[in-house]
This record gives structure tokens, sequence and C-alpha cells, in this order.
């Protein structure tokens, strides 16, 4: 139980958990050192969700708290309506929190007649009645921008970050290599943290109009140990590809961080048959039983419970959030 | 193909089907005599949808048609998604057509700390960039007031009472009876057009904690032929013990009309087994293969393509849609 | 003076009165132990009404008690010029309390090229400033869903029943008569809490322009003990109608019951001279003295004023207001 | 009829008129050439308004011409149901037509705890649905900053002035004296187009809270003709002093000019017995007859209807207005 | 240091000065008894702001001061980003301050197709996401009305009458003599305070098309002393033909009074040279050293610290502001 | 003069422009075949603008093109009052065209408490009346999501690779390089368009708190022609520096390529005396006269004239922009 708090302004925490990540709810709860609330959350036969609050919220400071994963709809529709709920039972403020946002990619109109659809999701999050949002690892950070409301985008990274330092020491003349060109400078930033070299996996099409696509690294990696990293896994296709060229090119051991554990299809598959030594990721989403066994001990899951928990009990107490990450 | 029209005042008619109801967005295609947009709807392994326009649609009159039946939360977003990426190509106007609409049963709080899911959709639907609706026969008339924009509430029940007076030709002495009395008022409206009595079901809880109900029905259906109305058909639960408890009480033939045949879990089996003589219903949503075989010539779909075709005619024409409907 | 209050959340509480119910707030403010504020209301010479507060209200809890009731539109105009005086004199929150909501009845379009006017008055509301709104019996629950502000929706019938259990005692073999099959729905609740039957009035046309229509009953009122019950009396004409029906199919004794006493035209006129036994009714509208006088010792006001200071009470106090209804 | 359009881009021009001003809308009507469109106005017994428009305005250019006179808060109100409703009918373009705006003296806070009616007033325009609106002569031009809609704030003074320039000539040595400081600018504006010299009335309280004023004019009446200007007559109180007093000083004939004959209480009474030689004012308030014989032929009314109307037309064929006024 | 406040409601205050009025901002600091908060300003080589807050300003209740004077835009960019990095870091309220706001004059169409620049200003102080404003003196009072937040519009001329009251017992028969009949009604007010007579000048231009303008006084002058009074003084042409023209016509000692010493051009030097024995002003802008030297003795600056310090600190604890005021 | 266009659908293109780009706006009314609009402005003494239209622009299709250069706040403010303009005089529809949009690097929070100015700047041209935007090269393409109307966001780097694959004739085994780790994506795709291979440089901060960067470069540009890459050019620090590294490390000739020539500071001075062969950018900011002189022959300036024209052109007339790009 945190017993630094200043006087209450917004009245006290209320967290509510959509469905799709109560493991990572309650760990944030235990932090705090309040208890979930309860909320009914029934689907009715015709797939329509229907929600009751088990206690007036009247006056109070509220969270949802749901990784829009899979079923992304639901879950997205599902962390809405609650939002809504605590609007209409007169909250004093709302904060969606989101350790996983949906549609983060579509953000930019970068062929013809096409949608922004992360605009879309941050306007759908207002207009249910949130206040605020808390937002983990971003795909891009001007994503914020696409927000009316105040936020905190938070990121995983200083605990990645730190995890790495602690594995350095066992690896060998380690090196950066990031699997896509728009994670470059998030990949120097880590790589300058660790005071080690940087590389670049460069995809390029291999003909105009077809879907084969050439891999080549640019910079060094033969005899390195390899960092690989990038924000999150989705098919694993590319990371599997990224470790298999950093094996041929000469690699020695390779560690593959990212932040979201999305695993769609058979990802888990196909990263527990990738030569890669470790996968170390976060639980902004729930990974299934069934992956996790796949992967076994070559899976570390880094918690962001603490974050999560330090940053909604300091916007609830008024104190700097900017303050935790001052090194 | 429609000869009828003025001068065009928002562009052409540009009509998008969404992928819930491409059969009745066909024919309305093929009443205003025009063909459908293309467009590219592509699901990733990660859920997210993507959408792409096949041609440029600025400065035209856009309709998108979607019915938010199973899968609700995928059709809604599509239709949302839709709706931007209309809007961020400059549509002139964009038309949101929802033969049905989900949540539309959540439309007030009848009870402490529960959610107005209808209006979160109405609200969703205008935030994506909505200038217009139109809906087919809305669970409650009042849920037009849960838009702030402009829009045309259809009701299919004109098609539904021809039907009827057709078919009453055959019947003996018929008698309306409302399934449920929230549906009261426009039962009566029914049995008005139809000249003949009117009667009701009432649920009653036995006792109060209970979820047993006694259904009585006040009015008499005694050697009538009853023609049961309702809005919907879900589950089937409610239709089935009031087909089974107007045989019980002397009803000879029975008629079940209702605009939506959201049929879900395995409602066309229990109506294929309950001693209905007729299910007369419209395509608002489209019904699966499947449940169409179970019942068989039992089912009578009234198609409201015409209806919806000739009212996006009007609306992109500048005519009055009212006038379709003066007797 | 309520003691069981937890610190304030949004000021203290600052109950402002219209002119068009001032013994009801004044019941309200003595339940919750406060005065009422003072303020300036003004009507010149070319009606234009001017306002000014007594006394500064910034960062206070301020509610507007107005009834939208005769003269409507001036007593509309009051509350809006109030809530937006607060607004400027910088009130940390406005609540719109309105015992009686004028327009409601105009609540969706059902019939082409007409407004749907309760949805003006929220949206007016809003506008001018208020951030919540306390109503009491809307004509239809779905008027919560016209505003986007959240609010209270509360009704007189948990009085209104405890008040018929009451009297029932004294009642021969009782039945609930609805005189509008738009009330079938409340009308079952009622008769559920009293356990016993129901019965309907049918309104129908005698020809398709006519204005001339048919009652009928639906259900059994000979030789019952009968308890009409609809939302609202306005001339009065349907219930005297339903009155003089029940009395020609045998009824004994009747018992009106209605929220609001809106009694326009010679209502109280029509009502003294019909054969009710008792009209039982409520403060939500001030009734006038001479009508009063004309209904003499069969009117029973059931007054509200606890119900609205408690809510108020607990909106002020964050104390959850749905757990007053539960049983 | 006028001939000089061009195509039109907004549909064609529908005139609605509210109840206030029936025979200023048929001139408007008859000046551009197209009947006044069909509108049902019904006041219930319980004072709401019911309205329902004829015809369809599908994609029209529609006009709700309303001056909000007394009944002031029944007109308002009337004019926003109406503007609802062709919103609600999909009308193109609403525009709110008010010759004469209620409320515009509270257009700033001069002392604590008041409201700013003026601006609430142009919110619920807005709110209710006016894309544009025109007004003439607003109390203080600043108000058409109180809109968020574009609109036309036009101006009596141009036909006022070409009025007294043709009255002039039979005047002798005419002064244009102001009766209030706060229309100062415009009496110099007028003075400046006649040539002729300018007064002022000081009015002064006696004592620090006394109600008595002392007046004094500032400049010279005596044996001038005098011009009396003000924006609008209330109750007369102000102009009738203003009328003694110039007398008093030994002014000649006396020629009173406002734009607004708001005429409360008996300001025609009380007008007809000051001596003054001309009143000379414009239609846009309706004068009651009984007012029009009290003041006989010294009763000059110039009609605004060309105005309006040629406004009007270029509104809808994008014609420029302000080019109408450059001399 | 302020000893009277009640429990905060909006957290503390924390004073934000943009670098247009430090000196200001820091008084006003002092009289609260709190530090000015730091923030990093940095102009960038491409013109380009960027700030940041020292500390986290979450749950508290935040002020900005920005005399929005030369440089104009610069200033108000300053002043909208400080607004919108507190709104992003989470404050619980943001008032902008504004001793004296820029485009002030800028607020009606007085000819066609041209902008009203002050509700634009307006707008942007409400997008960047001020909850409140304060301003000093606006050049008309209805701009007030131009925001759709709340505000105090606070006026000097209290301090300012007070300082006169205190000079008139060295006067010699005084008379209040107003530079501008826009600003009449306003130089009535203070010639009442003082019980001294009031004159306008009267400018009107000597041909239609000419730029060439005639002065005249209405009203008396010779052998009084003269208290010249305006609300700012721009480049101060106006001023000093107001000063010139009095000593033409007789009067003895003249007393400048004007509230923005906004000071363009060579104002200073041109306000050196006539023969004023006074200029009275304020502090809601900065006067630069070189034209407090150029005017040496004969300038006098009332602060607006006080003011502004107080009304601070009431709006910050719920205290009225308008009792300020009473007499 | 184009000719291919369709009938008109917002009434004709009216193009104005701001004082920043004056040539290039006259190069695209050429393009398109009308002249630019008159308007004047005005800058008074105390640096207010003030804005007036030469003529009206009701019910038509405005272009307002301004390139948010130095003096940027003044020329964004420019802009901003163009826009009410034109919006309180009626356009149909305005649209915002920024060649090159200042504060776009202030595109999300990467450390504490900062802005984002980018999003601020975005409301700004959405609360002064746009209804679309039309700009080139964004930042990052996700600034697209900060506005909620749509827009067109163009790129001028079809026109440089065009320009390129020319020059490329001439160099010897060139190699795409780019300076910014942010813009890596982008150089891939320049290189893939090119066929060339593709090196990064890489900035790295020497020890943690210093300023000293360290530069290397990923991947080989010893003995070939290198072909810098970036999005803008501000003061010239960093292209110089990789000007200067990439010729320490072997590079043969240099070709520099930016967008926007901001050229802050002595920019053009520090070019003219780096070793690069070419300096190649666009007219999206108008480069000063002296700054041309200084780069001479070595300056190309590709006009992005007839891009701005066509898509104009295509706004106005409903015709896909998509289809210009589609290669």
């Amino acid at each position: 139980m945190l017993n630094h708090r200043r006087d209450l302004m917004y009245g006290d925490i209320r967290l509510f958990s959509g469905t799709s990540c109560e493991p990572l709810s309650q760990k944030i709860a235990d932090y705090i050192g309040i208890p979930l609330c309860g909320r009914k959350i029934i689907e009715f036969a015709n797939e329509n969700l229907f929600i009751q609050l088990a206690g007036s919220v009247r006056g109070q400071d509220c969270y949802v708290i749901q990784s829009t994963s899979r079923p992304v709809h639901r879950n997205l529709m599902e962390m809405l309506i609650l939002i809504q709920t605590l609007r209409l039972d007169s909250a004093a403020r709302i904060t969606a929190v989101l350790p996983y946002m949906c549609y983060a990619r579509s953000d930019k109109k970068d062929q013809p007649r096409v949608p922004i659809t992360a605009r879309l999701v941050a306007d759908m999050i207002e207009v249910a009645g949130a206040d605020r949002y808390i937002i983990v690892d971003l795909h891009a950070g001007q994503i914020q921008g696409f927000f009316n409301i105040p936020g905190d985008a938070l990121t995983a990274y200083h605990r990645m970050i730190s995890n790495l330092i602690e594995l350095k020491k066992d690896m060998f003349d380690p090196v950066v290599l990031s699997t896509d060109l728009g994670f470059a400078k998030r990949a120097r930033n880590i790589a300058e943290k660790l005071h080690v070299p940087l590389a670049f996996i460069e995809k390029r099409r291999l003909k105009n109009d077809s879907k084969a696509e050439a891999l080549t690294v640019i910079g060094d990696v033969q005899n390195h140990d390899v960092i690989l990293v990038d924000d999150e896994i989705d098919t694993g296709g590319s990371m599997v590809n990224a470790i298999n060229l950093a094996k041929k090119l000469g690699a020695r051991d390779i560690y593959v961080n990212f932040v979201h554990p999305v695993f769609s299809a058979n990802a888990a598959e196909r990263l527990a048959e990738a030569p890669a030594k470790l996968y170390i990721t976060t639980d902004t989403i729930e990974i299934p039983e069934k992956s996790r066994n796949l992967l076994g001990d070559r899976l570390m899951i880094l918690s962001i419970s603490e974050l999560l928990g330090e940053v909604i009990h300091r916007a609830n107490a008024g104190i700097s959030v900017g303050m935790m990450f001052n090194e």
C-alpha cells in the first residue's frame, strides 16, 4: 500500500478492469493497495454487451483498464461502454488506460483513400466520455496528438533497458539490430543507453510490383551477440526473418526485445522454432498459456503493472509523473 | 433505372456496402440503377481492419449500407472506418444506412449504473463523420433524438401491413396479439389498419426475486387466427412461448410478424419446432442459409430494398420522403 | 438537517428556485437544511427578464429548480438565464432540476416534417451551461439519451405505489387500468407491485380521417375498484373519458393516479365533475389554489420534495442515488 | 419578380414566417417573387407549440423570419422549433432572420452576477441548427461576435437617412440630438451624413443611491429643428423626457427617429401626448393597430422588406451584399 | 502573504508569466505571497517557440499572465502554447490572464468583408485549453460575450478615479473631456464619480472621401482644468490633437488618463512634446525605459498588480470578486 | 487554362495569397488560369493586422495560400484572420493551403511538460474556420491525424525523384545517405526508387549530459557520389556536418536534397562554404534573393506550383487527387 499520498483532488481511485487484462489489472490494484471495482459484463445471445457497475462512482476518479487486443472490436466496445457507464453515473474523472492500443499502425494516409483509424479510435474514446488517457508504447509518439484530451504516453523501454543492462553482462560484444527502419530512432536510443553499436535491416522490394522482398543488413553483426528490437510482434514473420538473416550473417546469440506480444496467427510456433536465445516482452497483452508453454524458458515477461500503478497513483494525487523518469 | 431525377445537389450517389449485407446492398443498387462502389476490406492477422476505396469520392453523395448484426462489433467498426475513410477523402455528404441498429434496446437507464449504449452508438456514428442516417424500425422511435444529425427513421410496417391485408383474406376472424407491452401502441396501429381486434400478452414475475414468469393473455384469442407482432426475434424464446400460449388458449392459425430476424443462438430451430403457420420478416438482416432451410416455406421474407433504394434516391435528389407514405 | 455527509467535493450546495415552484423549492431546502439562495428576477416592460444573483457562487455546487409548466416559455427561458448566470459567475457545477419537463411528448418524428422538441430543450439546457440534470418522470425514459450530460432521471412511482399499497387495504378487488397503450409497460409494473390484475383502454379512430375515437377496455373492470394510471393529466379529456367508460362497464370506486398535474384549460372543473373517488398526484407542478379548491378532499398531493432533497444531497456528497431505490 | 439570378447554389429559397411578423414576411416574399411556405403552428392547451411543415425542404435554402418581439419567449421558441424542424427535414441551409432581436441590451456583464443573455440567445439559435443569421440594427454591433455562425448584420439607417435628407428640405437649421451617450457614435454618423450639428443629452443621477436623474443637453438646440435619434423606443419614457427637455430649451419642430418600435406598456399613449412633430420608425416589429391609430399621421413607417428581400435573394444567389451599400 | 484563505478547491495557485510582462507578474506573485513558476521559453533559429515547465502542474489551478502587446503575434502564440502545455500536463484549471488584449478594436464588422479578430483571439484562447479568462479594460464590454468560457472582465477605472479624486483637490474647476464618442458613456461615468461637467470632442470628415478631419468640442473647456480620458494611447495622434485643441480653446492644465499605454511608433515623443501636465496610465503594458525617460515626472503609472493579485486569489479560493467593487 | 473541368460543385475557385508566398501563389493562379483575388492587408502601428477582401466570396470555393515561414507568428495569424474573414463573408468552402507548416517538429511529447504545438496549430486553423487543408511534406505523416477536417497531405518527393533520376545519369555509383534516423524510412523509399544503396548517419552523444555528438556513417560512402536527403534545412548545421563527414570518408560529388528551404540564421552562408556540388530544394518557402545569390548555380529550385495548382483544381472539380500519383 502506497503511503505517500497527498490530499485527494479527484475523489478516490476506482479501478475497473475490462475482460481483456484482468491479471494485469489485479497486479495494478495490488500495487496501489486497493481492490478492483465490481462490474457485471454480460454478453447477450445477440452479442450485445451489457454492463452494470456494482457500486456508485459519483465524484470518484475512475480508471478503465483494457488492452484492445483480440477480440479487438469486442474489447474496444467493452471499454467504450464502461467509460460511458461511468460518465452517466457522474464519475468526477475518467481515464482510459490502454496497455495496448489497437489500430495504432493506421496512423496516417500513406496511400490514397485509406482511413486514419488510430484517430478514429481516439475520437471514440473521447466521445464515450474519457477525460484522460494512459497508453503504453504507442506505435508512433505522434498519436498523442490525435487526442484532444490530455494523457500519459508511457513507455516500457526504461524497464526493458534496465533488463538489457543486466543481461549485457553475459553478452559477447553485443550490437543492437533494428528490424524496421521506422524504428531506427528508438533503436539508436537503446544502443546509446547500452553503449553498443547499431545496425539496421533494410527491406527492399525485388521488383516493382512483386511482393518478394530482399533483406540486407546495413552495419555489422558478424561475431556479435545481437539485440533485436521492435515495438511489437504480430505474426512474427518479419522477426523470424530477421533472426534467420542475422544467424546467416554470423551472429552469435540473439536476444529479441519487443513491448507488445500481439502474437497473431501461429506467431508463437514460429518464434519457438527460430534460433533466438531469448524473447523479452511485457504483459501489455495477456499471452495465452499455450503460447507461453511453447516458448517456455526462452520467454521473459517484464511486468508493466508497477509502472501503471505508480502513474495512476500519481495522476490521482497530483504528483509529477515526469519525475519518475528523471535519471 | 429511375428516370424522374432533378438536378443533383450533392454530387452523384455513391453506394458502399459493408460486408454484413451485400445481397441487400446489391438489390438497392439495382433499384437505383447504379453499381455498388468498389472497396477493399481486409482483416489482418491481428483482427485490425483495413479499408481502401477503389475510386475517389470527392464531392459525391455517399451511402454506407451496413447492418450491425453479427459479428456485431466488427460490423459496427467496419461501418465507422468506412465513414471516416469517405470523410477523409472529402466526400460531400455521408449517410450511414443501418437496416438494423445494434444496441437499440439499451436506450435508457432503467436501473442504476447502466449505460445507454444506443446513444453511444449514435455518438460513434457522428464522430466518425456521418452527416445523416437512415435506419429501419428502431426499437424505440425516441432513438431518433439520440442523433444530433438529421436522418430518416423508416419503417417496414407499411410493407408488412400490405402483406397482412393480402393474407387476411384467407384468415379466420383474426386478432392481433402483441407479445410485449412495450410494443402495445404499435400493435394497436397494426390492428387498426387491419380492422381487427387486439390482445396482449402480459409477463409477470411469479415471485419477487425469481426469474420464473407467468404469461397471461389480456383480451381474446380463442377460435381466432392470431397475428403475432413484435419488432424482432432474438433467441425466439418469448415468441415461442407466445405461440404456445396462444395455441393453448385455443387459437387457430398463427402468423408471426417481425421486422428484424436477429435469430441468435438456436432461434431458427426453436421457431421451426413451434406450431406457427407462417413467419413473416424482412431482409434487414441477412438470414443464414441454414436457418432459411430449417423454416422452409413457412418463412416469408419481405424485402426492404425498394424502400431503401427509393429513400436514398429521394435524399440525393431533394425529393420528399414523407410523401412516399401519404396514403 | 442531514448529518451523514462526507467531505464535500464540489463546494457547498447552492439552491436557486425559479419562479415556477417556490413552495416546492422551499421544502427541498428545508429537507436539506439550508436556505434558498437569493436572486433578483425582474421582468422588464418589454418582457425581457433580468436576473442577478444575491451572492457569489464561485466554486460552488449549484442547483436550479424550475418546473417548466405554465407560463412554459417564460419559465424555460428563466431557467436557462439562471443557468448561464451561474456559469458566468464561475460556479463549479450546475444542475438543472426539472420536476416537470415541458415538450417531453415531442420526443420522436412520428409523422414527416415535425420537430423533436424534447431534444431541442435538452440541447438548450446544455448550451446554457448545465453540467447535470435531475428530472422527475420523463414521458419516455429514452429522453435521458437526448442529453449529452449525465443526470438523474427520477420517478415518483415508488412514492405513489407505497401510497397505493396503503390505500389498497380498503379497496375491493382492485384492478390497474391504463388509459394509454404507450403507458402499458409502466401500468404492468404498478400492477405487479400491487399484485393486482391489469387492463387497458384502447382508443381507435372510428373512420380513417375522422377525429371520433371509440374506446374499449381490454381486460376486466366490472365489479372491481379501478386504479387508473397515467403520467400526467393535461386537459383531462382522456382521463374523464376513461373514468366514465370504467363506470359504464361496472367499475366500483375509481382511484386516479398521475404524476404531473398539468391541468390545462378547465381540467380541474372536468375532473371535479367526473365520478372518481380520489385524484392522487404530486407537487412536480404547483396546482393553483382555485383548482385545489374545486377538487377539495378528493385531491391527494404526494410531495416529491424529500426525493429531490435527498438526491441533491447525495449528488453533492458523492453518495449513491441508486441505493435509495434498492428494496 | 427578380430576374438577375445566377445558378442557384443552395437549392431554392424557402421562406417561412413565424407568427410574429406575417405582414412583413409576405412583403419580403412579394419582393422576391415567391410564396411563403406553408407550415402549421399549433399551440396546445398546455402551451406547448407544435409545428409541421406543409412540404419537404430537403436540400433547399431555408429562411425563418421571426421578430422576437412580444410575446418574446413564445416567439423565440417558435423560431427555434421551426429551425430544428427544418434541420431534421434535411434542409441544405437554414438562415434565422430576426428583424428585431430580443435581449440585445443584455450584452455584457456591467455589474457582478448578471447574465449576457444576448449570447445565450445566439447560442440557442445555433444549437437549434441555424447555419446563418440576418439581423437588423443590433443594439451593439459587437453582438455579431456572439455568433459562431456567419451572418448579415443589416441596418435601416441607410433607409432612415435617405428619408431624413428628404425631410430636411423643409426643416429649419436642424440639429441631431442623441438621447443616449451609448448611441453617440451612431448619432455622429447621422449628423455627418446630413451635414448638421450634433448635441447630446446627458443623464446623471442626482445623488448616489437615488433613481432621480438630471438631464442636461451638451451642445445647442435653441431655435433649431431637432432630429432625435435612438435605436428603439421601449416604454418611451426616455424619449418623451428628451422631447420635453428639447422643447424647454427652445427647440422648434422635433422629428423622432428610431428603428425598433418596441412600444412596451403605454408607450404609444405617451408618445401621442408628447410635442413631437413626427415619429419615424420601421416595420421590424409589427405595431398594433391601436397604437398606429393613436399616433395617426405623426407616425411614419419605413419598410425594411425590400432590404431583407434583396439580402435574402443575394445570400441565396451568392451575390455580394456589401455592394448594396457602396455609395 | 494573504492569510484569509478558505480550503482550496482547485489545487494551489500556479502563476506562469509570459515574457511580455515579467515585472507585473512578479508584483502579482508578491501580492499573493508565492513565487512565479519556472518555465523555459526558447526561441529557435526558425522563430518557433519551445516551452517546458520546470515542474508538474497536475491538479493545480494555473494562471498564465501575458500582455498581448508588442511583439503581438509572438506574445499571443507564447500564451497559447503555455496554455496547451499546462492542459497536456493535466492542470486542473487554466486561466488566461490578459492585462491587455490585442485586436480588441476589431470587434465587429462595420464594413463589408472584414474580420472580427477579437472573436478569433477568444476562440484561439479557448481552443488552446483555457477554462477561464481575466482581462483588464476591454475596448468594448461586449467582448466578454465573445468567450464561451466564464471570466472576470476587470477595470482599472476604480483605481484611476480614486487617483483623480485625490488630484482634483489641486485642480481648477475641472471638466472631463472625452476624445472619442465611442467612449462617451464611460466618460460620463467618470465625470459623475468626480462630480464635474462633461464635454466631448467630435471628429468629422471634412469632405466625403477625404481623410482630413475637423475637430470640435461639444461642451465647454475654457478656463477649466481638463481631464482627458480614453481607454488607450496607440500612436498618440488623436490624444495630442485633443490636447492641442483643448489648449487652443482656452483650457488650463490638462490631465491625460488612459488605461493601456500601447505607445506605438513615436507616441512617447509626441506626448512628451504636447502641453499636457500629467499622463496617468497603468502597467497593463510594460512601458520601455526609453519612453519612461522621455515623459519623466509627467508620467504617473498606477499599478494593477494588487487588483489582479486579489482577483486571482479570490478566483482560487472561491470568494466573490464582485464584492471587491461594492462601494 | 485548364479545360477538362466538370460542373463545379462548390462555386468557383477563389485564390487568396498571404504575404509570405506571393510569387508561388501567382504561379498557382497562372497554372489554373485565374487571377489571384484582391485583398487589403494592413499592419497598424500597434502591429495588429487588418484585412479586407476586395470582393464578395459568398458561396465560393476559397483557398488561402500561406507559407508559415518567417515571420512565423505574423504569417500564421495573417492566415487565420484571412480564413475567418472568408468564413464571416459566407464562403461555401475554405481550404488552408500551407506549402510549409510551422511547428511541425513539435509533434509529440518526447519529454515531460512540453507542448504538442503542431496540434495547436491544427486546432487554430480549424477554429478559424477552415473546412479543408492542403499541406506539403509534413515533418511526420501522422500530423494528418491532428486535423479533424479532411485534407490533402502532398509530397514533393515525386518531383524530386524525377529530378534525381535525370541527374543520376551523370553520377558515379551513387548512394543515398540519410542525415537523420527519423528520416530513414523515407530515405529507403528514395533509394529504392533510384535503385541505389542506402546509408545512414548516426548521431550519438559522447557522454551523458554533454552536447557533443559523435557522427558515424552506417553503410558505405567511399568512392560513391552521395545523395544526401532530409525534409528541410533549418540552420544548416546538421547538413554541413553530414557533407563534411561524407567528404572525410571518401565520398565523391555530393547532391543535397531537401523540400523546405527554411534557411534560418546564416544557413545560406554555411551551405555556400560547404563542399556540396548541388543543393536541390523547392519553393515551399520563398528564398531571399541574398541567399539565392550566395548559392548561385549550385542552387536548384523545383517548383511545387503545378502540383498545388492541379490539386486545387481537382479538389474544386471533384476529381481524384490520388490518381495523380498512380505510376
